[in-house]
């Protein structure tokens, strides 16, 4: 059996997949709850009203389950370029602490602006324990594909203005962790010096979408499912392009240590396991973490495992910063 | 929905699953072939002849399929305890050279042993570049749980004799990883020195099979399904003590540096991720490695993805003997 381009198909019968025993109890009760994906009618490429009204939809709903800002944090606003930037600063953190974690927020490039950024740059801060600079950069259907990066771009280069680079790590989650993989690249390939390190949870590294777990992950992965954000993001340019797609980056050329994050089931372990060999390949340091059962958004953070996460995630900022 | 012990169902219609393009064209070719897994009628537990029969048919099958033995290499066979160990040194290895891998070999606890141990083990002494103790250790239905066992702690104490912990590492694949964690908690446990590292390639970890991917990657696995042999080496053991499901293991009271390898097709993915989880919770050193769309078998050793998961498996032992 093949597909209409020629290539064998594995046919695969109808399954029941019980929620397994291998997991925390809270892992359990979320995968006991089934999809959680919102599966909105997406509007056509060409219909930036119909985007900007469901965006406005689903960052409504997406701030009202946002987390509380949890233990006070400083936060002072700046104007980066185009973008507006949030410092912030978690009670705790001295002043003196050079230390800075430039967080790249989630969101299928298209969602998680403005307050949203500004709340869960707050937890994630609190979460990774260091100062966060965490970028609302600009998004489609207004402002496709080089904006977002080149917002990104700037605040890497506004922070090396003030700190070492070693004193930097950029990281994000989901297409965050695609505009942190890109940042670096393209801050590299204009000749900025590299950050000591990139975390990079569940990242979509291939806009193309041609990883096995994007076909096998499908509907067991509770969170995401296939969305035309990242074509909107792309507006026609070359997905392969490595600013669009890090994983055809060249990694020979340099790249920082890295720690890469995953699921059993996330849609985007092969984009995860994919940037791996791609780095290591390269001989690049690169931790990869996989998590047992766990979706593109992990447990939502209810359970054990996302704190076993953040820990991981806290070693690899403390190895980074002790060089 | 739910199954009978009341645990919820995540219910998957039919799919067809392409062969990936993300993956080698040789690595592409194995995966169009489609399954690979020998499905024999398995005999009753209780039927030690028809087990003989069919082991012999299938260790027949295996030696015909038996990498060559590649470069020249020596070997010697000795005796340790009841079972016979095969001492492997390629050619370029110098004699003086005391680094030792010991390698004790896969076959879901009832194939491998005999000539196929010689055969393996020559080729794997070639691929990890290292004088091998290969173990050709006892194995059901004559010899149970923990004949194998035993065979192999009684080959690593015998490899203390002669060498220094830190000039050990102790190896595996599949039911060989099983009992090359199995030996270094036991060893561990009868106040043995640690060895310097282990190699876990798609371990079998936790025998109950309670692992995510036994449901998600099955039929997606190429060459791994459910088989009894795992109930015939336990002969009614407890399937968590430690010494046959490893992942249950105490790892606060010691472990050595461990790379673990998997594929995102493995079924045995989870066994590979939650033992992983289980040493990083110790803050045991552990590398994870993980092959897009590789299953079990990996791509069966013609694929270059094979070739790097070798070149990781070399790197993790020039760290471990650099110390």
């Amino acid at each position: 059996m093949t597909t209409s381009d020629g290539r064998a198909v594995l046919r695969l019968p109808t399954r029941e997949i019980p929620v397994p025993a291998s997991v925390s109890e809270q892992a359990q009760a979320i995968l006991a709850l089934g999809p959680l994906a919102p599966t909105p009618q997406w509007p056509g490429l060409d219909d930036p009203d119909a985007w900007r009204t469901l965006i406005a939809e689903l960052d409504g709903t997406a701030l009202r389950m946002a987390p509380g800002s949890g233990a006070p944090a400083g936060v002072e606003e700046i104007s980066v370029g185009r973008a507006r930037v949030f410092v912030i600063t978690p009670e705790g953190i001295a002043p003196g602490d050079r230390r800075v974690y430039l967080e790249i927020h989630g969101g299928a490039f298209i969602q998680g602006g403005g307050e949203i950024c500004r709340v869960r740059g707050i937890d994630n801060a609190h979460r990774v324990g260091a100062r966060s600079w965490s970028v609302d950069y600009r998004m489609p259907p207004d402002h496709p594909f080089p904006a977002a990066l080149d917002d990104c771009v700037a605040a890497y280069r506004a922070l090396l203005e003030q700190r070492d680079p070693g004193e930097i790590v950029v990281g994000g989650v989901s297409a965050g962790a695609n505009l942190a993989a890109a940042t670096v690249l393209r801050a590299r390939d204009e000749g900025l010096p590299l950050p000591a390190g990139v975390v990079l949870a569940t990242p979509a590294t291939d806009l193309t979408e041609a990883g096995d777990t994007w076909q096998t992950n499908l509907g067991l992965d509770n969170l995401l499912t296939p969305s035309p954000s990242p074509l909107l993001y792309a507006a026609g340019h070359d997905l392969r392009d490595p600013y669009l797609s890090p994983l055809f980056g060249d990694f020979g050329k340099g790249f920082p240590p890295a720690i890469l994050l995953s699921g059993t089931r996330d849609v985007l372990l092969s984009d995860t396991v994919r940037l791996h060999r791609a780095l290591r390949a390269a001989d690049i340091p690169a931790d990869l973490h996989v998590w047992e059962a766990a979706s593109h958004g992990g447990f939502l953070g209810r359970a054990p495992e996302d704190d076993e996460r953040t820990r991981e995630i806290r070693l690899f900022l403390a190895r980074c910063w002790a060089v």
